[in-house]
């Protein structure tokens, strides 16, 4: 059987749409028909090189999704043929099985233990998660990657309680969903810091009570204008280095943290002041936030679908698959919040 | 009535003994006979002028001791007259009363809300603790400063658990504390690094595992040696930021946690590859080891004082007031783990 993928060929060009033969399912593998991707700064840095060398082109690509299992492979208990489906990067119960190797022509694609910009997908068991039935297919994409890294560094990671303030540098994907969590959680006020218009109007409808525009101005000066003392906590979602400087910096001393969720590019080099440590700040780091996809999805499933929000607008209006490298530079231009892929499309 | 005092005249200079006149008590404050006094690196900073400029002088030092209660300022509540207390710079319950002002001859002496490096101080209330039933005097004196930070390092802030594997980086007295903290609760390995051997050797003695000696090797390949996947946890206790950097990637990959408590110089930078933080490992600060006077140091004293390791060798043979210049200097070149001052020589 033959699918439909947008492959990574060669770093620093756009996404080949090709067609590519699907291997026979090994154990502990799941063929899944993709119905949504979402796209994330991690495939940016994967497209354009700025990850270091890749081993691995071609590769196909994509790291959140939903859709519906056609087969499970031998062993496969999690689930069966025509559970609709999240796929996530993060690991979940069920068995590791390794990566695909799909066939184009005469080729070998690679492609990790799940993918999804692609139609259908091989996928190992513990990437997959029930859809909470609170979630359109279209909404739960998000728990593949950007509502357990956004939400979970705040809950799981900031250990965010009711009352404490909260900044949030960069407000694409992964940083509106930390604003919601922190809206949903009770925090106040909420400040999102984005350069991007499109983006820092996202963060107002999306729980931040003030947003700044960082572009020629000093954000801990105007964040000392919202809360003099310094922020309780903070989350770094734009992977600079001289932003997490500022986040660490715009917590208070004794206790403020700060979170990175960012991913910094390959080479990158963080320089901070020591001290901040000696003042009781913390920088802390987190994988995915700390989720834990079969503890926590159906949790982040009914504080997104709990109606408070609309979060279906979290997601861009859907791109096709063969504007999946349009998607991912819109993305990096600040033009939309989270792309979403519609393999209907 | 006068006292003597081993005073700061000027950073870069050996301390003065010289008789300072104590100053009538203000609410809050509270004169204390002192016992003990410990020394520690920020005092050994601030004698050296590596804090960055000192407006201070001329001032009392010292924010370790223990002593008797010899008279109890008005609204005072806590201690009365014949208690014997901790001194900690670390802030309790009561009154928060300021600074005192000695004169030496004509000329005003600075003084913090605590001093110990003198006979007598004038201590605001929410400074003193009562020392633990458990704990004599000579041992008591850890509770000011080196207990609270690096056993509440170890507790409060990485939070350890039985089983979990730690590296700690430079035993000097905070270090030994965080080391005992760690055996105390369950840790292994305990791998203790520092260069001097008479740290390590104390290290050893006070629940360190293993000992590595950083001189010329690769210390996160010794400690991979010893644990493969890095260790769960990590304090950074010697202040050096190429330290800090070693300390948070001896941790492994998702949950690794580093703490530092080691001061770092005024103007130090601190180089890290942010991409520790998306391997989700954290860099902790803290404030006192996060510790609590009122809740905390009753549990400490406990621990102390249970009898596993042998206390009393954490602190050097004592020196002399007169000496407190040479403890300082003993305490930098690394041949003590922790000085203790004993004012009745």
């Amino acid at each position: 059987m033959k699918t439909l993928a947008a492959l990574l060929v060669q770093t620093g060009q756009p996404l080949e749409l090709v067609e590519i033969e699907i291997p026979a399912l090994k154990p502990g593998q799941v063929l899944v028909e993709i119905a949504y991707s979402g796209a994330c700064g991690t495939q940016v840095m994967e497209a354009r090189g700025l990850k270091g060398e890749d081993k691995w082109v071609p590769h196909c690509l994509g790291h959140e999704g939903t859709g519906t299992v056609l087969e499970a492979g031998s062993a496969v208990t999690k689930v069966k043929a025509g559970d609709k489906v999240v796929l996530s990067w993060i690991k979940g119960s069920g068995i590791e099985a390794g990566g695909a190797i799909y066939m184009w022509g005469d080729k070998k694609v690679n492609a990790g233990g799940v993918t999804t910009f692609q139609r259908h997908a091989v996928v190992s068991e513990n990437r997959l998660t029930l859809v909470p039935e609170s979630l359109p297919m279209d909404v739960a994409v998000l728990l593949g990657c950007a509502a357990p890294t956004g939400m979970g560094a705040v809950y799981n990671v900031l250990k965010l309680q009711p009352g404490d303030s909260i900044a949030i540098f960069g407000t694409g994907g992964i940083g509106l969903n930390a604003c919601l969590a922190a809206a949903l959680g009770g925090a106040s006020p909420v400040i999102g810091i984005d350069p991007s218009p499109t983006r820092r109007a996202l963060a107002k409808t999306y729980g931040a009570t003030h947003v700044i525009d960082p572009t020629g101005v000093d954000v801990i000066a105007e964040i000392k204008k919202i809360v003099p003392q310094g922020v309780d906590v903070a989350v770094e979602a734009s992977g600079i280095p001289a932003v997490m400087d500022q986040a660490i910096n715009a917590t208070r001393q004794q206790g403020g943290r700060a979170v990175v969720i960012g991913n910094a590019k390959y080479g990158a080099e963080l320089k901070l002041n020591p001290g901040v440590f000696n003042q009781g700040k913390s920088l802390m780091g987190t994988w995915g936030g700390d989720s834990v996809p079969d503890r926590d999805y159906g949790r982040y499933g009914r504080l997104l679908g709990g109606g408070r929000f609309p979060v279906k607008g979290l997601l861009s209006a859907p791109y096709s698959l063969a504007q999946a490298s349009q998607a991912l530079d819109d993305l990096a231009d600040g033009k939309v919040g989270r792309p979403l892929i519609d393999m209907s499309l």
